[in-house]
């Protein structure tokens, strides 16, 4: 029997989903339905929601709900419409922290995510015009602004990568594809040389990039498991030989090898990319 | 004084760090300095922040400490080195989850995001690719393959919004920017016309178009406050008679934004985007 779960939030409601996806993975036998409800920013809004959960209740298919709301009258009203069914991110950890602090809690909505910060917002987008701009080796001459310079063989996971750190941490991220004649040498391509301090590597298993390859270009040389093993093995080479630092994609997102980039450059500089 | 957070997690821990910012944010008058450290996957790594908080807390200067571990003996090591200091979403949350659903939970690491969700990730490559090839209106041929199409003028926000809900959503999200002559009538341009049901529309205040075209060219007629106020003014009527729902971008986030995105495309299509 599936069990219903609300994500509800008076903002965007990703962490309070995030939250409740991480925490029901521990349980594989059963089944869950998500419901998103975010922007549940008016009393009229989680009124007309806490009455929906109270009458699924009263039919015996009371709902999981996992929420985030600033607001603790509003945590109240969901208590009362769900009881013990209801695991509020703030209600959970706000008290303890204000007896911590020896302060109380002051309700500010939207600060859940990094984006939302609207003091970076402008180097963001900066930051993605020059990744969009910087994408694939177009353009190589700007990478003395680059904050990271990624390469790899052509679908190693540069592209996502390089746009995720801009949005998500304001990093001037450029991305450079090796290409056979780069390959068939272990010299680093001349463009490159200025800047191996700035260099990270992704590489992937050439069987996954046969893989993703034949989604793109079904039968091509480019797609063939030979050609793809040549380049992996070759760009591996060259990565070792030049002592960059080599992040794994095949088996992991692409929020997971920003963090490893990320961590990378604080490394490095000591200062945090964001 | 500083507070001193650590973020600690078995994974990214980019949702301990939202919380921790989150609930952070509700104490305006104190300043904190945020330190993260993910991917604490082994005992050593563990051992060595909880021995690191231990020598903290000895010197009189106890951080504060975010976590997300799946596993309760990793989350019992640093209740001992933190005590009441630390705030577990697992530990949290687990146990009331375990009594609710009357199974004990099997500990899963890294659930956390979307984009981690293996089983879609070549959903969300492709449909980056769609974003990518599809931004600023330059191809348009493929528009009955997009799941939403963004429409605005220039610096309204399309092309990060798009990018986000590709990564994060895996829509395929073309955008289509309105110009002069686009704006000189109030019909929608021919090659949109047979998409009306897919347009969502972005507005923003023409002050704040004008701060941000500034940036991109300073002193231009295209960034000049009677070309930002005349484009606005016009695409907003545009909106109207066509009846294409707006959202105004001008205050809110990239996320904020794609959230709205998606509750629109689940309004009208019942399924939500992913």
């Amino acid at each position: 029997m599936t069990t219903r779960v609300f994500i509800l939030s008076d903002h965007t409601g990703i962490t309070a989903g995030s939250i409740a996806r991480a925490l029901l993975a521990q349980f594989p036998h059963q089944s869950f339905e998500l419901e998103e409800h975010p922007f549940l920013d008016s009393r009229d809004k989680v009124e007309t929601i806490a009455r929906e959960i109270e009458r699924l209740g009263a039919a015996h298919q009371p709902p999981l709900v996992f929420s985030s709301f600033v607001n603790p009258e509003v945590r109240e009203r969901l208590k009362a419409a769900c009881g013990k069914r209801l695991f509020d991110i703030f209600e959970a950890f706000t008290p303890p922290l204000e007896r911590l602090l020896g302060e109380s809690a002051s309700p500010v909505t939207g600060q859940l995510h990094g984006i939302g910060n609207a003091g970076s917002y402008t180097a963001r987008i900066k930051a993605l015009d020059y990744a969009m701009v910087h994408d694939d080796g177009s353009i190589t001459k700007n990478y003395a602004k680059a904050d990271v310079i990624l390469i790899g063989v052509s679908r190693s996971g540069k592209t996502p990568t390089c746009l995720y750190l801009a949005l998500h941490n304001g990093l001037q991220a450029a991305n450079y594809p090796l290409v056979d004649e780069d390959l068939e040498t272990t010299q680093l391509p001349a463009v490159l040389r200025d800047y191996r301090q700035k260099l990270v590597a992704l590489t992937i298993d050439p069987k996954q990039l046969h893989r993703i390859r034949q989604q793109r270009r079904p039968g091509s040389r480019y797609a063939s498991p030979e050609q793809c093993e040549w380049e992996v093995h070759q760009a591996e080479n060259l990565f070792r030989k030049h002592h960059i630092p080599v992040i794994d994609t095949t088996a992991i997102s692409i929020e997971e090898i920003a963090v490893h980039i990320t961590a990378e450059i604080m490394g490095r500089t000591g200062a945090p990319p964001s």
